[in-house]
């Protein structure tokens, strides 16, 4: 793992997926086609991308069953157990409407109300992340979203893992269908016979589905186009090079595009961090994968000061972030930017993953500059309540017209004044 | 005025401009240009399409100072006031950062952060709006943001409004330039020489800036695509005809696009409604924009039941929404969709776009589905906090262990498990 000094600037590699124009030109083709002819172009695109011929979309109640029945029992009550927590951390996220009044009659307010529907993506292909359908579904839940709608990709036989069928029960989930792609999120977006459509549209997947995402953007809300994940640990000589490396490593073994950054003020532990990384590499399964993001996307940091290893960070604005230093809680106030902070040798991001309660969808690429995890607000959304009393029209009244007469706009005034003559 | 009865599904005709790919090619080369040649390419795009030439883009000590020369002084002081209700009323919206701590010294939290900068993008042409200066720096403001850019273009001599300069004063911005068009945009989105870039855009534009925000997006965050504005007004025989006429109209004479609705369960209503706007209409500066405007988007929905015209608000979730019946405040929590509601008689709409407090940038397009107005939540972001302890780790450990590996996630697992075993 290369170790580099911190000169001036730093910025981490990151690999983010554009999409090529024919890649572009095929989500728009699907698109178009799905909101041409519904369910007999989702039908078709099944056939020729998922290799399976459905007659119908939905799972069945059978279905579930079986997939309980497949699934061990004790990786049930984990599940259980993880939607719980995700449910509590969620929970303290809920606001409520608000309002103020004033002696004049004036009641201003602000009015909280979930979304009606949302459809949450799970990808499919080789892995069944459940994790990532309790993440998406849950706070949905918790905001109060009357219908949730998940959709993923049939396997050749036509299922969808029965892990992802539990995780989806256990969240909550009632409507499901095996549909994927950017067919599965143009169904979402403008409904077909049997898909109605959803107002968000929230939820991971391949570059077929963030450009379909993309392009639905404005006529459906869509929560974001994640990149790679990604890993930042600030540390310090207290920290263990051992526990730093397998962390790295947890991320690196997501993607060979996944990022794992240490930014440290210790040489010493730089370097025995790149020789523990070298070492657990060796006997990772998947070290061919992580092993490829070390090198193209991993680094270690050597900074001079904390201050300077405080402001590498905030540069990078890391998806993930471990603080591993002596005097770790002093440092969260300096942190501006970062989707989940870690704080602390117990704290290792797969606990965030799985288990602990936050989000693990959370801002890659960046983006944490200006974007927080996935949360209940992400599901709700606000409107302005506005009452104004005869007294308070009559005190202010004036005051609004000439300000809308100043920019213009006199049917403005007008509307206000047509008031003040009549009320009496 | 059409009058139409309510039969099933409404649906207001809006108008939505996406942009003629001729305007997306225009635009995504001028965001290259910028993005190559920095400062050279806005002086050469603002000579081109603003016809001024400028050696310097930033607003001067000097302009300011005129700018407040030239604007009434009783003007000031009901933009002060303005500013003053709508900061009071984003004050309110502030959330404080917060944490759980449980007995075996797990900590969870939710760090809330204000973003870095923030750039406003304030439109030129025929009309100056002050007001939406204030409605787009204040929440900015108030939410924490340190750095404030705000950029509009010029007019042929190189100018500014002076309601606008004043405006941005007393809302705070200390950071002005001069360019409009995409090439603000770009220059916001990734900086040049003389302007850096910010973390998030807002403000409405035409189509080049809506464009330009479009493409952007990802890169920095944008507040939305705003489309034309609408009202739609619910209202029962209690109501006054000529009051809501006024009100519709107000709207109207914003852009031939705009859309103004009227649903009422009384035909008598609806009759007299379609009446005082011709009345009104003949007597209106502008006339012509809010006569094409009423003639192409407005219409009056006469309903059978309230519960039917409320379902009918809700299927048009229009940006305002008046409320002008009986029992207004009984049909509040029945309103799921709008982006911003007035209640009763003296609650015309003007109140709101100017002085109430609330923020009047706010869904329009029906996006109130899934969007907010414009608040104190859009110019910060949440990070997530994990403290788990060693306690903590034990207790749950296996578990988040065991989840990972049934992800295949085999480093995930031993992540987690180095801290068992090295835990004492």
């Amino acid at each position: 793992m290369k170790i580099i000094k911190i000169t001036d600037q730093v910025s981490i590699k990151r690999s983010i997926e554009a999409g090529t124009a024919q890649q572009t030109a095929t989500v728009k083709t699907i698109i178009s086609d799905v909101r041409q002819r519904g369910d007999g172009a989702i039908r078709e695109y099944t056939e020729k991308l998922d290799h399976v011929q459905l007659d119908s979309f939905s799972i069945t109640k059978k279905e579930i069953e079986e997939a309980y029945n497949q699934v061990d029992s004790q990786f049930v009550s984990i599940v259980k157990e993880a939607a719980e927590n995700i449910r509590s951390f969620h929970e303290k996220q809920l606001r409520p409407s608000w309002m103020t009044t004033e002696e004049n009659g004036t009641i201003l307010g602000q009015k909280i109300t979930a979304l009606d529907s949302v459809g949450v993506y799970v990808p499919g292909g080789t892995a069944a992340y459940p994790s990532s359908v309790l993440m998406n579904v849950i706070p949905a839940k918790v905001a109060g979203v009357k219908r949730i709608v998940m959709v993923s990709p049939p396997d050749g036989k036509g299922n969808l893992p029965a892990t992802v069928l539990v995780a989806a029960m256990e969240a909550g989930v009632k409507e499901i269908y095996k549909v994927g792609g950017a067919q599965a999120i143009a169904a979402l977006a403008y409904g077909t016979e049997s898909i109605a459509p959803v107002d968000k549209i929230t939820g991971p997947g391949n570059i077929y589905v963030a450009l379909a995402k993309r392009e639905v953007y404005g006529d459906v809300a869509i929560d974001m186009i994640a990149g790679p994940s990604e890993i930042a640990i600030l540390a310090d000589e207290t920290a263990r090079a051992d526990e730093i490396a397998a962390d790295l490593l947890s991320q690196a073994e997501h993607d060979t595009r996944a990022c794992s950054v240490l930014v440290t003020t210790s040489m010493k532990l730089a370097e025995a961090v790149a020789q523990e990384v070298e070492k657990q590499l060796t006997v990772l399964p998947r070290k061919e994968i992580a092993s490829q993001s070390i090198a193209d996307y991993g680094a270690i940091y050597v900074a001079e000061s904390t201050d300077e290893a405080v402001e590498t960070i905030n540069q990078l604005a890391p998806e993930h972030l471990e603080i591993m230093t002596e005097n770790a809680m002093e440092l969260l106030g300096k942190i501006r930017h970062a989707g989940a902070i870690f704080i602390g040798r117990y704290s290792s991001e797969p606990v965030g993953d799985y288990f602990a309660g936050p989000n693990h969808v959370l801002p890659t690429n960046g983006t944490a500059r200006f974007s927080s995890p996935l949360n209940v607000d992400d599901f709700q959304k606000k409107s302005s309540v506005i009452i104004y009393s005869k007294k308070a029209l009559e005190d202010h009244g004036k005051k609004i017209a000439e300000f809308a007469r100043n920019e213009g706009l006199e049917a403005h005034a007008r509307a206000v004044e047509i008031r003040l003559r009549g009320s009496n």
